[in-house]
């Protein structure tokens, strides 16, 4: 008999979540049905899209319940089958199709929400990082949205995070200009010296509109959007005709209560999208699930000959992950989040 | 000699725009250079996106300047020409290539500026509407933005105005469920009698929301924005996940004034973007020179076999240009909007 550890959503939070929004319970877990599978958790990933699942607002998932366990994505080992195409002791990846996965040590799945990660020369964190669903988030959303050419200008916002990283690389290697917007020196410093972007700009500068636009003399053609806010409204003066806005995640407006959301108004923002042909287009990464293998084509080559650059900021402790989560929702990690599962 | 009338614009308008904001100039024509040809107008098009001009903002198109005339498409008949590619008495379209036409007694042009309109059986208001620059407009903001797949629902703006009148009937065509959206119990009723919509939804209407949620059970796939506005904001929470919003106008729009303008805010909307994944993209008409030979092929039999409706309001003489532009921005046209210039 397994004891399983988890983080519920207590309740939920009203602005910026807080640790009284979590519950921690502990249970005992159940037999297996079946057809189901029981993965324990070694790393669990921190997403800034869990934010919105703790809404109880349409979206394109359905909310976590109060009383549910948080979901996410993890990596562990199968402990237990009870499906013949899985056995114990097999590395998965678990979480990225919900349900499964979550903020746990241990969850039951069906062999169609586990990915196999057969052992290979990969260092473990690529699968959280280019190869998982946040370096395909970037391609989808750079290459099927932003549509970059050569020569052009792409501004990535939240620039060092897990997927912003990605696509600032993946934007360099289009022969594109690339500018990071990142929050503080260091993350700004890194954007540049680790990640190659050619320009970064600290979106706490009090001078951010006049930084940025010095940063793109040409405009912006592309604007990969993770965050809204005042930053979208340094860049909006700044986009060129038929600038392509893919919206992957507004990380600003996530805690936004009602009456004290950020102010600026629709109209101005409409006639830019009309006077400039503008295109925004709003996405989550399944919608591209056709488009798969043409992404693992692109990246794994690419790991393999070790040309892209990431990072991970891992903590360790279960207990500690509606912590981090929120630290994450502030811009305070560096790096991909990651929770080791003790 | 000729005498040309012409109304420029004498200031910028502030909100909407009043008679003062146009003033009446005659003066002489010039002798033509080489390469020019003279054309003298007998049917001015009114549209709203000159509003848009008489402003001096970023935009898709240069401003028009203090004390030039005010720009228009134009039919007229060539009066004199410099280029051995036109010759006197011949049919010509000017302004829907700028700068040429205007509203005014004559233009000057270059030959790369008009069109000639050959003598065929086609009513002439035809050239202002089906197979015009509105019709072209329709076509390529449904056709080549808004995407519609039969069966999916298309919600009109300015539903029996010009533009939108045959983007319903294209809809139709196309195997959708269309809905328009108009003025008054008149156009309502036009909307569907003539142009066939399944419904119309007045946008006066007190319940605007509800009934055009009860226009639309099945939500919106394809909402063709002309307006903006409120209407803009019954329309938004039916769009459906993937609905494509082509930005074609936002007459509701183009008189706010500074500190005045509608306060619908921009953060819910970036969230329904993501969220829904909704694509807006604004665009204007001359964005799809290219696909003109597709749009003639699939608009000139229609015109030809009597299928396609439209309607004209044509207002008598130069000198009402002005009264008859500021009733087209609040809606009291009733069909595209024409000035017979005596």
């Amino acid at each position: 008999m397994h004891k399983n550890r988890q983080w519920q959503l207590a309740r939920r939070p009203v602005g910026m979540p807080v640790a009284d929004d979590f519950r921690w319970h502990e249970s005992d877990v159940p037999e297996l049905q079946p057809g189901e599978i029981l993965v324990r958790h070694r790393l669990l990933s921190l997403d800034p899209y869990m934010r919105g699942r703790m809404n109880d607002t349409r979206s394109y998932a359905k909310p976590v319940g109060i009383g549910d366990p948080m979901v996410g994505a993890a990596i562990g080992e199968v402990v237990e089958s009870r499906d013949p195409s899985f056995a114990a002791g097999e590395r998965v990846m678990t979480g990225s199709v919900l349900p499964s996965g979550g903020w746990q040590d241990f969850s039951i799945s069906t062999a169609a929400s586990l990915r196999k990660l057969p052992p290979d020369s990969v260092e473990e964190s690529a699968h959280f990082g280019p190869l998982g669903m946040t370096g395909f988030t970037a391609w989808a959303g750079l290459m099927k949205i932003g549509l970059p050419k050569a020569g052009e200008t792409v501004v990535v916002g939240a620039a060092t995070g897990a997927v912003g990283s990605m696509v600032g690389q993946f934007a360099k290697r289009a022969g594109c200009r690339t500018v990071a917007i990142a929050g503080g020196a260091e993350k700004c410093a890194y954007a540049v010296s680790e990640l190659g972007y050619d320009a970064a700009v600290d979106h706490r500068d009090a001078d951010l509109a006049g930084k940025l636009a010095a940063a793109c003399p040409s405009g912006i053609d592309v604007y990969f959007e993770n965050i809204g806010g005042v930053v979208l409204e340094a860049v909006r003066p700044l986009l060129n005709d038929f600038a392509r806005i893919p919206v992957c995640g507004l990380i600003a407006h996530y805690n936004d209560r009602t009456g004290s959301e950020h102010d600026a108004r629709l109209a101005p923002f409409l006639r830019d999208v009309l006077f400039r042909r503008l295109t925004y287009r709003g996405f989550i990464v399944s919608d591209f699930a056709a488009d798969r293998p043409e992404f693992e084509a692109y990246v794994r080559p690419l790991v393999a000959a070790g040309e892209l650059v990431w990072r991970t900021d891992v903590v360790d402790g279960l207990e500690n992950a509606p912590e981090a989560f929120i630290g994450l929702l502030n811009g305070r990690n560096f790096g991909k989040l990651l929770v080791r599962i003790a």
